[in-house]
């Protein structure tokens, strides 16, 4: 495997299968939100996939090794980020299901004919604007400040490629699932399922997951909450089967 | 307390410093839902407080036992039960905190002067129209479905008779929760607070909670879901400890 390995990364064992995917940790590495939104989104037999902004490729990564997908393209701006990404789909053999594309998912339509895809999954940059960052060139930067795309955007190509009755599946914070929702509902995609994230059972929520469908009808159902932690901080059984077991929600 | 009943009708006792409640069992009774809205919304000392559909009144007087609200108004439509219902307050001795009007509560800055509320609470009919339905007259049907006004009415309503900073609080269910989110942020009332409720932590969401302030910034806060029975079919600690213990949440 070191073939594919550049100075300062790492492999970790992603427990599917033995599918593996590559990280810099000077870089931004995956978190838990992409695995929970590769988890949450309904994908299937034949389905084509685009993951935007696909940062590691950690999403179409988890996708190709859990579900019957026919093809996953994934969309990095950041072009070191995208050529890491490609090297994890080659190690892993995946090539003839998985594409990375180096471009801006504003343009998503250059890399996916319009109408055409069947889902969308994006765990986007969370904050609000880049405003004031000391750095806002960098990595993790990039990946959790809108600084190369907004909420908005992702929503509005989104609803670009998608075909009608296609699904966009997003993580986000829970402070802004205001403008999620709205977001969504203004660009034509309903939100028709959600499932509130807590860190404990009875902590506050800090994320959610949404899915909505192109042209779909006005009705959301509200699934179990989805709990992190158990009463002695182990991760509960559900983030385990999903984590070790190969499990999806 | 027998004067304060006509026939048909009977006493429930609110476990609230021995508050009561008239009701009459072929029209509608209230639910568990105004029980929770009451101990959601905010409510500081002082407060003017209106509640748009009032039923039996058993958001006021709840609000009257549990707060120190200085004045709760309710307005309901149907004349038999605000005429109840004023029945209900006479008889716990709440005139002086409590009025309950007669009225269309799309019309409620006729009884409460525009801009002056601190809270507006609704546990409005959940259904959407009330089209074919056999007997659209009935009490229940006016409680249940969109008959007499629309979430919309209501959210137009409270924004009219609320003060800046004013808040608006509702319980609906939760496949409309992004008419009811979208609705608010709209008419310039911004969610900020939500709870989720589950009949159990393992089940899909049915009901939720909103709280939104007038002219509010963004950001909304989720709290943790609230349960109603436990893996054992009794009344989650939460729960019991609002109908017995005179807990709020």
């Amino acid at each position: 495997m070191d073939r594919y390995l550049k100075n300062g990364e790492r492999l970790d064992d992603l427990n599917i299968d033995g599918l593996m995917i590559i990280q810099n940790p000077r870089k931004f590495c995956f978190g838990m939100d992409a695995v929970m939104l590769a988890n949450f989104a309904t994908v299937k037999k034949g389905d084509r996939v685009v993951d935007m902004g696909t940062g590691t490729g950690i999403i179409p990564i988890i996708l190709a090794g859990k579900t019957k997908a026919s093809s996953i393209i994934g969309i990095e701006i950041q072009e070191d980020m995208a050529e890491m990404a490609a090297r994890s789909v080659a190690m892993n053999g995946l090539e003839d299901r998985v594409s990375i594309y180096a471009g801006d998912l504003r343009a998503a339509a250059s890399f996916v004919p319009e109408g055409t895809a069947d889902l969308v999954v994006s765990n986007p940059p969370y904050i609000d604007g880049g405003h004031g960052l000391v750095n806002p060139d960098s990595s993790k930067a990039i990946a959790r400040h809108e600084i190369m795309c907004t909420l908005e955007d992702i929503i509005a190509s989104a609803g670009k490629v998608l075909k009608n009755g296609g699904r966009l599946a997003l993580i986000h914070r829970s402070g802004r699932m205001v403008d999620v929702l709205l977001g969504m509902r203004e660009r034509g995609i309903e939100p028709k399922r959600l499932r509130m994230i807590h860190p404990r059972v009875d902590s506050e929520a800090n994320l959610f997951l949404v899915e909505g469908i192109k042209e779909g009808g006005k009705f959301l159902k509200v699934l179990k909450p989805l709990v992190i932690y158990d009463g002695e901080g182990e991760y509960t059984e559900e983030i385990h089967s999903i984590y070790y077991d190969g499990e999806r929600m």
